[in-house]
């Protein structure tokens, strides 16, 4: 049997193609060697936001007095919150499998690698079974990228050193967790284990946390944290993993930061490893697949989505990257654009931005216009946030009046922040959305509020 | 002195309108016989959504232990919740007497009754001093149905029946309490005296809560405070208030809550009452300021926005009616359409809803299809909702391929509408909103799962 389309890797790009391409009356095989939903899935986005909530609920009351609220002896319960976070995993796997199984996705749970062409397709290996596609999407997604820092290899071995895979499964909860990169996983990890009741220290290479986020608001975020007793070392470079300890370099001085587990989460790096791109001839740059605007690589008929082509590392880049490629499959022009791509981190107070920031703006040349408003414009937050010191930062195009950025630290911002990414993509001007009512009184509202100071 | 323009009523529509024509050069009186910021601010959206913020953080521990959170002897506060509640609204109307002073308008505490015209403009008496205005824009709200039932008069005279104004201020918890009206005002009373500790019975003579929000929306949240343990008696009509009961009719039989308070929310009408619009020749229907859609009445010069209009009843639809009128004075081109105004409830799980619904569809003859699904469609809302049965409708026009109404219940919906808003506002089709990328994991990307079911 020759399929019409296989699809290696059951992350958000793979099984999404998968389902979709097999709505559309495809013959798909799905080769997945791990687990359905990718790291995303199952040790990524979904698992931390369980965490995540239930330290949201314990902070609630924790630092409820504010509020009216109070209570004694308020327990995280740790164990508990990872069952449960397992079960969330579960229910959510479970629903993708269905909806394979409804749209006639054939799976096969075994590592697939590409071994080359015949007459009719591209020829795929998994365990003792060689298939065959008409065409490929290459989905494998990423891995963490582990550098070679002395303690590193040995700390993960022994279980000293965790990636994001085996912290959101710690049985206990450390009392000293020293978080290796202070990026969206580390500073999510850093919030529920604070929470969890850690002494947690970040330490950064760079002079900020929060990656490529606006300056300004990683520097709130960071505050917010210092508050909450985090330690944040930036500008500082590990040297070495000890038994108990990190140790980093600062300024041509050594450091060292006891503890009992170390986070490692200084990025992710796209995985091809062994996947036999070669045997078809797919490029890849640093071991990344390189694919154009249609998700298409330099060969026809094989296509690459999500993390594997290293461009943006995002759960919902993949979902649109495959379905671009899907588009391309069936017939249909589409093409990726990447400046309306939403970031959140579910932190408390969670930051979400969408578009341009100040740097990226000036670096591209564009002559545009911010403006920077408090949160406390919006009544709701005024409301729910005492002494909240959040900002939204809008960024215009002067010439277009299009918004072509918006930035913002405060809660609720991971679910507002779809709508500005709307105002971007369709290129909304300021005197459109000066015509949107937004309802009152909401956290959204401030956005509305930043485009009358335009 | 001869202002350009004269604002009664400092509520949203009166202090937005005098703001924003201050900040044009405009000569600005806003008269205010009560306080800046009207109903929504100081007895409205505002307060509760403060009392309903320490209910939020007081229910999450209350029902934490499946979230592995606990805690003994937890409390809500009912007095200190309060208090806070007049700091909040101390805060933002402070931010109001601000802006309105930056922006020059001349604000008389006082209450403003139209008396005329001269060979300036229209005049108004505020106290013992006459104004006059060039234009005048109405924006004097609306206040509480009190229907002619016997006892609801001497109720309220002994504080035992309440309006939205009283109940905000209550000093104790009532033990049990008794809403008569189950539209937005009683059930977000109904959500947050239920958790702070109340017996609540909602007598309602609909056969449905939530007023016009669908009706499978308005049902799921019924469930969820049944199970809460409020009781809700619907198609009931109130017949007398007596002391310590509401005494209800349901098919011809007679029945009584008992109750320590009445809160009475059965909706509200405009309030014109003395207000002088004969000496003009304001035309009004049942007590509402006849409208166009720019906000100007019958009278050339005369505008009126917000609850006295009788249209919606809502501080956005007020905000932005004030705006037309003022755009409409600048001879800017713009008019009031009322297809994409979000409502809200904020109870637990909030329910919000933009544009017709399934019944209003039908009414309007729309060739229409519908999509709905569950909440758990969303990966967050799964990890954050321990057995959440909240659903999303999509309603899109069959012809045109346009979004027309989203109807949601499950928390995040209060701030997630907007976005619904301008995909109704700027007519997107559902072509155009498969290639938004909505950011993954969060609750709002059910609207991405509905429409990829179009």
């Amino acid at each position: 049997m020759v399929y019409d389309l296989i699809v290696i890797g059951g992350g958000p790009a793979g099984y999404l193609a998968a389902e979709r391409a097999g709505k559309e009356g495809l013959k798909v095989l799905l080769v997945e060697k791990r687990f359905i939903g990718g790291v995303c899935l199952n040790e990524g986005c979904i698992p931390s936001k369980a965490l995540l909530y239930s330290a949201k609920l314990y902070d609630g009351v924790a630092h409820g007095e504010k509020y009216g609220v109070t209570a004694k002896e308020l327990k995280l319960d740790h164990d508990y919150v990872i069952k449960r976070k397992n079960k969330v995993v579960r229910t959510l796997v479970g629903g993708i499998n269905s909806s394979l199984k409804k749209n006639k996705v054939t799976v096969v749970m075994k590592e697939g690698t590409i071994t080359g062409r015949n007459s009719d397709g591209f020829t795929v290996k998994a365990g003792d079974d060689v298939y065959t596609g008409k065409r490929l999407l290459i989905a494998t997604g990423s891995v963490p990228v582990v550098p070679p820092i002395p303690g590193v290899k040995e700390g993960l071995e022994s279980g000293f050193v965790l990636t994001n895979r085996e912290i959101l499964d710690l049985a206990e909860v450390p009392k000293e967790l020293c978080i290796v990169g202070g990026g969206v996983i580390g500073l999510e990890m850093a919030s529920y284990f604070n929470s969890a009741g850690s002494k947690v220290t970040v330490v950064e290479m760079m002079n900020k946390i929060a990656g490529p986020m606006d300056r300004e608001i990683s520097e709130i975020l960071l505050k917010n944290y210092q508050k909450k007793g985090i330690t944040f070392n930036l500008g500082c470079r590990v040297t070495e993993v000890k038994a108990g300890k990190v140790v980093y370099e600062k300024d041509g001085q050594s450091y060292e930061v006891p503890c009992d587990k170390v986070l490692l989460s200084i990025g992710r790096r796209a995985f091809t490893d062994g996947l036999g791109l070669e045997t078809i001839g797919v490029e890849v740059d640093r071991g990344r697949i390189i694919t154009d605007e249609r998700s298409r690589t330099n060969i026809a008929g094989v296509y690459a989505a999500g993390d594997v082509n290293g461009k943006s590392m995002l759960a919902h880049t993949a979902y649109r990257e495959t379905e671009v490629a899907l588009n391309d499959i069936l017939g249909k022009k589409d093409i990726m654009r990447y400046n309306a791509i939403p970031s959140v981190i579910y932190t408390n107070p969670e930051v979400a931005a969408v578009g341009e920031t100040e740097e990226t703006a000036k670096a591209k040349g564009i002559d545009f216009e911010v403006v920077k408003l408090s949160m406390m414009y919006s009544g709701r937050y005024v409301a729910e946030n005492e002494g909240g010191d959040g900002i939204i930062k809008i960024l215009i195009d002067k010439k277009y009046r299009n918004v072509i950025g918006v930035h913002m630290i405060g809660n609720y911002s991971s679910e507002i922040i779809y709508g500005a990414g709307i105002m971007i993509e369709t290129q909304m001007r300021i005197d459109d959305i000066k015509e949107i009512v937004f309802p009152h009184p909401t956290v959204c509202e401030v956005i509305r509020e930043g485009i009358f100071e335009f």
